[in-house]
């Protein structure tokens, strides 16, 4: 027979959690450390213990469900995501990777399995960025390191003030690390935030990899001067540089890296009026790969193309790096798992890869880690208009079920790595 | 024998007012309304008072100093430009003006000439644009309207805020408005803010004319997705768009409208961070000709580049009218007795368009109006860093001196439009 969790109990919570931090468009914002974040947390953990489970906060303030083991000894399965929202962000990105990690604790307990492993259902902290970026798994891994911390994303006057506000410090998040050998494995159950699976009309995506990033902060500088007064031929216009270099970042990319993709996110103009010829202008970009040699490749290329624009309006330009995660494969015994659950629920299934960061990226480094998606609705995520059809949700938490249970089986002698 | 200003006095003076406002970096931060301005308004009127001459604020909070003439219903010969500043501006822009026409009158004065015009040294409110751009100057002649005040440079929030707290209402804006017939004519000095003066070796600049100006908001809409999920080819990326159009203005101005500007100045993308394809691109777009339908022209053709680039890359495109000022020519007359001023004193003069906008544009629709340019080193303005070479400040005075004492007698009978 094949264990199934319980649609409705589920569903009950999932619309809990949405009105938490729920916004009048449908969305929520859950920031890290905002007020409803902290409130979608504790409202985690208490449905947990209303479960009759254990809960635990690390100093990394991870936030874990956990069904322990007979033997105390027993290393952990892990499963979950992440509770923080990007700022106007939808209901499923995160939340449901938790719900349905608690939802397979419950559904493994109340079929009164006992299962070699104990199972932990977790909550990372700041997986989106509003500080730092997959920041709770990072830490519970040890890759976070005094460098990011240095430079965070979203500035270090950020993290300090809001570390302090909440009563942590930079040593907390560095004394997170669990030692890896008491793990063994993570499952991340996650929206697939793209067309993919719904464009192939199929249930579930089998994630092969987690693609690779890196963040820069590019700065075109030239002549803040009047816009009456100056000739156009005698400007040094930062602005035209952005420009060029935006149209050069799309070129390059789909003309020699197929298969990547390389994003200007931001501009900012300074000073930013209608009568003053730009000065400066600040950059936010980034680029993706699967794998880390063509990653380097493509950084290297996007720099040349700043470069070349910047020579071509005769201004300067500074490239800063501001961040980089190295793609990650998944574990093939974990791609089976998956695979198989899927198969005994009779669901299609395709193998993709994450073109999204998430902590299982993290998680990877350490221990046997694998990803499942479930379909987002016209790819639409980062936005309150996010969806997956509640059948689709159910059919992945079944998924993660089904796999959870064969995989703590099968991983319980010693670390498999 | 020609008469000439107290060039110590009004050193004196200048760096008094210099002061007002200063900053660290050797500029002024005198925006409309700040506490600086108002000390420098006060401080103007008390100048005046020091010399024994007349003063009038108006209901648009003009400042004025005047000398008057016998005949009490004399028409008056304005001169003056404005004491506000941009944020981060220099100490020659618009001050130098207000210090020449109070000297000016002390100079008469002091010369014991009985004009039969009376002489009005003014401040003009706002020249700079915190609120919404030579206020001062269209609200006395009359060309301020309710349409302007509906949509202001500055926003509307700010002007009914900044109104509020400064005791004025709309209606006092409205109501400042001179009868043209009791204007005689308007003479302005100010710096060139641009390099064509100091790369002809030339000491003053004639002004022909005043170059008008169109500003518009442009916004081009397409979808904010997640940059690492969605392809290449499944974007519509309103950066793209932008950049496009920052690129084609250029390509239209220089190509198809010599002799004219126009420029991108600011870039706002939505939502503005590294990992989101920006959905929005909100841009500020201002073009400037000295004749009225080329200007029309300009301002059609760079609309069509917008709807190009939204249109290449799959967009929206709005565009919004933002402010019009239409083009002013200078009077001949006032244009003849500078340079006659000019002759006598030996100096070097051109004739030049002048590339900003300055309170003389709305001036020269109701009276006979003309501008006298002093060189600008390096054609800097509205910068910390803006210098007029002390002795270009007293030739310009002198001429200033010089044609108001011709035209004083001159302009008398009657108006002369």
């Amino acid at each position: 027979m094949v264990l199934r969790v319980d649609s409705d109990r589920m569903r009950a919570d999932f619309e809990a959690l949405a009105e938490i931090g729920g916004t009048p468009e449908g969305g929520v914002a859950r920031t890290t450390f905002s007020d409803a974040h902290f409130e979608a947390r504790a409202w985690f953990l208490e449905r947990g213990r209303a479960a009759g489970l254990a809960t635990r906060v690390d100093s990394a303030a991870n936030h874990s469900v956990v069904l322990p083991a007979r033997d105390p000894e027993a290393r952990t399965l892990m499963l979950g995501s992440h509770l923080d929202s990007v700022r106007r962000g939808g209901r499923y990105d995160g939340a449901l990777g938790v719900l349905c990690a608690l939802e397979v604790l419950r559904s493994v307990q109340d079929a009164g399995l006992e299962l070699p492993l104990a199972l932990e259902a977790v909550d990372f902290t700041d997986e989106e960025g509003t500080l730092i970026g997959t920041l709770g798994s990072w830490a519970l891994t040890g890759e976070l390191s005094a460098e990011i911390l240095a430079a965070p994303r979203g500035g270090r006057d950020l993290l300090l003030a809001e570390l302090e506000r909440v009563g942590l410090s930079e040593h907390d998040l560095l004394s997170a690390r669990r030692d890896p050998a008491s793990l063994a494995g993570f499952l991340e159950l996650h929206i697939e935030q793209g067309p993919v699976l719904e464009r192939a009309d199929t249930a579930i995506g089998i994630v092969t990899g987690i693609i690779g990033s890196s963040s820069f902060l590019i700065v075109f500088e030239g002549d803040a001067r009047h816009a009456g007064t100056t000739p156009m031929d005698a400007r040094r216009d930062a602005a035209l540089g952005a420009a060029a270099f935006v149209l050069g970042v799309r070129e390059t990319v789909t003309r020699d890296f197929p298969g990547c993709v390389a994003t200007v996110g931001d501009i900012a103009i300074e000073p930013g009026s209608f009568n003053v010829v730009p000065g400066r202008a600040r950059l936010r970009m980034e680029c993706r790969s699967l794998d880390a040699a063509e990653l380097d490749a493509l950084e290297h290329a996007l720099a040349v193309r700043a470069k070349v624009a910047a020579d071509q309006w005769g201004l300067e330009v500074d490239v800063q790096r501001a961040g980089r995660w190295d793609p990650a494969r998944t574990d093939e015994r974990v791609r089976a798992a998956f695979t198989d659950a899927a198969g005994a629920l009779g669901l299609s299934t395709m193998e993709l890869p994450s073109g999204a960061g998430h902590d299982a990226q993290a998680l990877a480094r350490v221990t046997p880690s694998g990803m499942v998606f479930v379909p987002s609705l016209g790819g639409v995520s980062h936005d309150p208009t996010e969806h997956t059809a509640w059948k689709d949700c159910v059919n992945g938490a079944n998924v993660l079920l089904g796999a959870t249970v064969v995989l703590a089986r099968s991983l319980q002698n010693g670390s498999i790595i």
